[in-house]
């Protein structure tokens, strides 16, 4: 852990503090063996090819290997022609707003969603509209009449940003019928959707969900569906990539920038590329929801336990964060159960980041912790919490 | 060259053909072994936080090795604090325009510059506006009137683009005085410059340009510029820098693009940080230099004993092209001397592609083939234009 240090990678908290704030895979989920031995297999195997301009969409070994992916999980036909690969959800998310908005649109997200998401939305000129959510994800009638507001102020609307499975930070998974709601509010509205499915391949139950993406359900027409591998191999290789309609894909791979630097990252693509191909992947990812699976459950233990006093504590069925709501004494605010919480040597994200509601909220992150650490952040928190 | 196809690297010409069009460094000029270690290097030294987020303006084991390189090259006291990451030209000036441009706003170039540039700023709405130039680079006095100009029409103006060492296409190293006096001109003008140096470390003769960059002339204030590893190691690689008053660069990094998904390429930053820190990068670039040097030459030789007659043929200290110009009868347009090339089986660039000219113009990159190949098509070239 010599170079766990500002400067060389994220920031660290100060010694003593258990900080459940960031969404970052831990130190020890990242599999420095398995990418060290994918660069040197596709640097031998490509050679300089490896190092060249490469494609504009990407390398094609890989956006192969992430079609045969999206079409097994889908049962939806994609082929390479509907992948570009990107340098992340981050980057994709740039892209998108600088060329689907225009300053002064609107982005219609979530109720809460992504705050750097967020974040990347309004630095690029755009205005965030977000829609009250329930259970089972965004509210298809709050969407309408946010959509029918928009447009009744003279305001365009860029796009809707949704994350429907194992969704940033209330871990919900939306339902099938709710997909096709919401789908059938977004074409009524001729409105693009960009579905971001960075925790979809985290599912820590059995099979995980069976329901497809947005994009599939709507024949990728007016959906494109964001991945990432930050999530689930190691976010330092800035490799992510974008599933759409062919034509769309083929037109973003036109934009000056792809043209002229070529894909972005295809030295790490192709070293990706042999982690799919070998199956090294999908053996990589079953052990990661099985250290995820033992992480969630070492925080939301002790807190389920505690739960139905003073916290509601929803465990969700994939991703890496859990969603607290303190309950009973209403007028407690977010920030008394955080400052506490802090007090007690536990840092954790304000429900505030991600948006507002009725209700205090708070976001844990269980990803970069190992489980010991997370049960003792656990009875941190239910001491500090119960006066 | 198994890999060395369409869809895997860029597009390659039909058998037969001569391609001299596109500025791509040879496949034979990428060090394979040598990054491949890097990467073995980088994993190993730094293990998991290779592989995590990274600080949003970039590793800083490479931002403190570029910024020792540009203070020593520069004689000027450059730190860390100056440098952020990029994933290349490409993705730097894809940034800076969404940052400082908004569409409709106006891009300053010379008359002559980067086509694809070009396109990344008309695809982010921004207008160009080419600046006339003479041997020396770009005219201040054309510089001031074109400013002017457009602050009469009401035209919001984002930034100049310039490439003042080796310029592309024309092979150009813009000398002190005329830095010093376009400087004078951004600065009354309060105009942000943003200095493509992509091949500022790629001097065939001798030492290479000691003439500082515009950067340092004005003490980083209102110049961006950036640099690349695409023609010094690998364009795979995606990974460039942005040098900058460090104010500036503090800001780019808290875009919401750097904030939520760390430095772009962190993992790759550290590679080339181990080939940087080790003394391979200085080594490399003294092989690169012959080799490039011998490729000018291959390429150049034919082409002065022919020139005189009907075609000026300029040769570059460095970079990347030759810069031809058909003299003689003026009637005789560039399409003719490019259709006349392929037709003897050697591909080259139209100047139209760069800009508008009084002259015909034509760009032939010497960087791709090896110099056998080079000499061949210069023969073929000769053999076209003599009739």
């Amino acid at each position: 852990m010599r170079h766990w240090r500002p400067g060389i990678v994220q920031d660290v908290p100060p010694p003593g503090l258990i900080d459940l704030g960031p969404g970052y895979p831990g130190p020890d989920l990242l599999p420095v063996g398995l990418l060290g031995d994918a660069y040197h297999r596709a640097l031998e195997e490509y050679g300089p090819a490896a190092l060249a301009y490469g494609h504009n969409t990407g390398a094609m070994p890989l956006r192969e290997a992430l079609a045969e992916r999206a079409a097994a999980t889908d049962r939806y036909p994609c082929g390479p022609d509907h992948v570009l690969l990107t340098a992340g959800t981050s980057q994709a998310l740039h892209l998108i707003s600088c060329l689907l908005g225009r300053p002064g649109d609107v982005v219609i997200t979530d109720q809460y969603s992504y705050d750097l998401g967020r974040r990347i939305f309004t630095d690029c000129g755009l205005r965030v509209h977000a829609v009250a959510m329930d259970d089972l994800g965004m509210d298809p009638v709050a969407l309408r009449e946010a959509l029918r507001d928009e447009h009744a102020a003279g305001r365009r609307v860029a796009f809707a940003y949704v994350n429907p499975t194992f969704h940033n930070p209330t871990g919900i998974v939306v339902p099938l019928a709710r997909r096709t709601e919401l789908l059938e509010v977004t074409r009524e509205y001729d409105l693009m959707v960009i579905e971001d499915d960075a925790y979809a391949e985290l599912a820590l139950e059995g099979g995980g969900p069976v329901i497809p993406s947005m994009a599939a359900l709507a024949d990728y027409r007016g959906v494109l569906r964001l991945g990432t591998f930050a999530k689930t191999l190691a976010p330092g290789l800035r490799l992510g990539w974008l599933l759409g309609a062919p034509a769309l894909v083929a037109s973003l791979g036109e934009h000056g920038m792809l043209v002229s630097g070529g894909s972005l990252n295809h030295t790490t693509s192709l070293a990706v590329a042999t982690v799919l191909r070998g199956g090294e992947y999908d053996r990589h990812l079953v052990w990661l929801r099985a250290e995820l699976r033992k992480r969630r459950d070492a925080l939301a233990g002790p807190l389920r336990a505690f739960s139905g006093e003073r916290i509601g504590c929803r465990v969700p069925g994939g991703g890496f964060f859990l969603w607290l709501e303190p309950c009973g004494a209403t007028e407690v605010r977010e920030e008394a159960h955080a400052a506490a919480a802090e007090a007690a040597g536990v840092r954790l994200a304000h429900g505030a980041r991600f948006g507002t509601g009725d209700r205090p909220r708070l976001r844990l992150a269980y990803s970069f912790n190992p489980p010991a650490v997370l049960t003792e952040a656990a009875h941190r928190l239910v001491e500090a919490w119960t006066v």
